[in-house]
């Protein structure tokens, strides 16, 4: 048996439709996915356990989370938790998913806070966004762990060896920035991490470096007007192409290019962002996944589980104790 | 005579050459450049005032400012302070400008903090967003201030009426954002402004809002990522194209699709911010600005006299006494 990933069926926009179908496609021999969902469902014979609730994309997380103890989400995230699978990936609402998993997976001790982690398509190599909008306000040492575990998903989940690290902000020079990412620059550069410095936002998509670390905030604003940015441009430019002849002619011969970058910068090619920081592995698919990107989702997961994503942590993290006030109240 | 323009001849990263060309072609009935800068330049016999000093792009601000009084930024600056131009035009070093105005030109009363205000080429119809970098750290009340400047800036410049106005955040609702912003969404809901709440990043390009406000913070980190995923995505599309020889046939025929699209994105069809709270008009201009861009940056600024922007400013901010603890320090 492979890897057991814990799917939630009734998570995402568009119905359980295209994450069965996801499901599907990532099974092999070396991955199982187990769906959450209603029995009735049409699983094509995978293994399914009957969750009929569902928790929506607007409502709020923690409300939600307690009133929906048996919520495909919830029991997804509990069955990783109890050992019955070894990692959870759900298109829901991100909110939710964060606030089952402090609560059915627990955060690993010493680790203040758990972050997102996503993959950022960009032109040199992949490299990771962290922390991408697990926490709207944060202090300096929370962003010195996500540094960390930034770089251990760059060495396991993207295969590069010696991760360079830097921290976003409004200059490369090391006193340009807020009260918090001066604090923060401070931690990183006496850290034992290959810390290069500031990189600035315009050199995102470039690939400035392996790991870019950031508040939730910042790194949330960053992450939707990266997707948005490349998807009005690339809109735009269709629309230009499309309003004379001559253009459509050109627009019928670019088509394999344009495509194989649509291609390269699609989120769904990466599938989802990992929340790191827990006693487990958690993937969070876009609310609007396809299939593909539902079983690219899985395979990620999957991936943190051969990896030894979470033992890599808490070797990381072993000292530290969790402090009361650092607790995220869910 | 026309508005008169002081245009720092020493800023940017191109040398003199360009910004004396963009003077020279902004010049007209209108429109009156001034040049501060070598007395030997040649300036095709647009008035010079000389001011051989120049404070280079990564000079500390307040440092600078203070150790070169006489140079081309500071005696621009003075120049619109004293009554002798209407306006400041530079395409030099930011924060050098920012705390050059601040000493030369000085706060309008009731303004708690500067910003910068820049025009954004959305899709809909152009905004702006502001601070787009004048204040690392930000106060709510602060960014409140910024919504009534942005809201002049949508009237005045972009002949918006009554501009909707909404708070840069992580999600549409409310409740979602940082303690910041929160705070803001309280301040902005409650004032006379044409308030309507929250937008995401991602909506930025297309144009979800005339104004858009935010800390100065998130955005220098959003206007920077704007600038650089345009670049990236449109420059990644073009070496797609020019690798396979369909792919070159077709580039020719939407060569002129794609021109219009990089004009209507390309920062300097603006060519610059305002930045705006100030006793006079400033314009920062792009460090590497063409002719074009300067020419459109004094334009702007001549646009900014001809319909009173200060004036609209100081109408709106008429009782706030200036607090010293929010007194920039430079």
């Amino acid at each position: 048996m492979g890897v057991r990933v814990a799917v939630d069926a009734l998570g995402g926009d568009r119905g359980p439709e295209p994450i069965v179908a996801g499901a599907l496609e990532a099974s092999s021999e070396t991955v199982a996915p187990i769906l959450y969902g209603p029995a009735d469902l049409d699983v094509g014979g995978l293994p399914i356990v009957p969750a009929s609730e569902s928790i929506g994309m607007d409502e709020k997380p923690g409300e939600a989370v307690r009133a929906k103890p048996d919520s495909s989400l919830v029991r997804a995230c509990r069955a990783v938790g109890d050992g019955e699978a070894d990692a959870i990936v759900s298109a829901g609402n991100t909110g939710a998913m964060l606030a089952a998993c402090l609560i059915e997976l627990r955060r690993l001790p010493g680790v203040f806070r758990p972050a997102i982690a996503v993959p950022i398509p960009a032109e040199r190599r992949p490299s990771v966004l962290i922390d991408a909008g697990a926490n709207a306000d944060t202090r300096a040492e929370h962003m010195l762990q996500f540094a960390h575990m930034g770089a251990i998903f760059a060495e396991e989940i993207l295969g590069i060896e010696r991760p360079e690290v830097r921290l976003l902000s409004i200059g490369e020079e090391p006193e340009k920035g807020n009260q918090l990412t001066l604090e923060a620059h401070e931690l990183l550069a006496s850290s034992d991490l290959r810390f290069t410095g500031n990189v600035e936002s315009r050199d995102l998509l470039i690939g400035a470096a392996d790991v870019v670390v950031c508040d939730g905030f910042t790194g949330n604003v960053c992450l939707k007007l990266l997707e948005g940015t490349i998807k009005a441009v690339l809109d735009a430019l269709r629309s230009e192409i499309v309003s004379t002849r001559r253009g459509r002619m050109g627009g019928l011969l670019i088509r394999p290019a344009a495509r194989g970058l649509r291609e390269r910068l699609d989120p769904d090619t990466y599938g989802g962002a990992y929340l790191l920081g827990l006693r487990g592995i958690a993937v969070i698919a876009h609310g609007n996944s396809s299939p593909k990107a539902i079983a690219n989702a899985i395979k990620l997961a999957a991936r943190g589980v051969e990896n030894g994503v979470v033992g890599r942590l808490a070797e990381r993290f072993p000292e530290r104790p969790a402090r009361s006030r650092d607790e995220i109240s869910v």
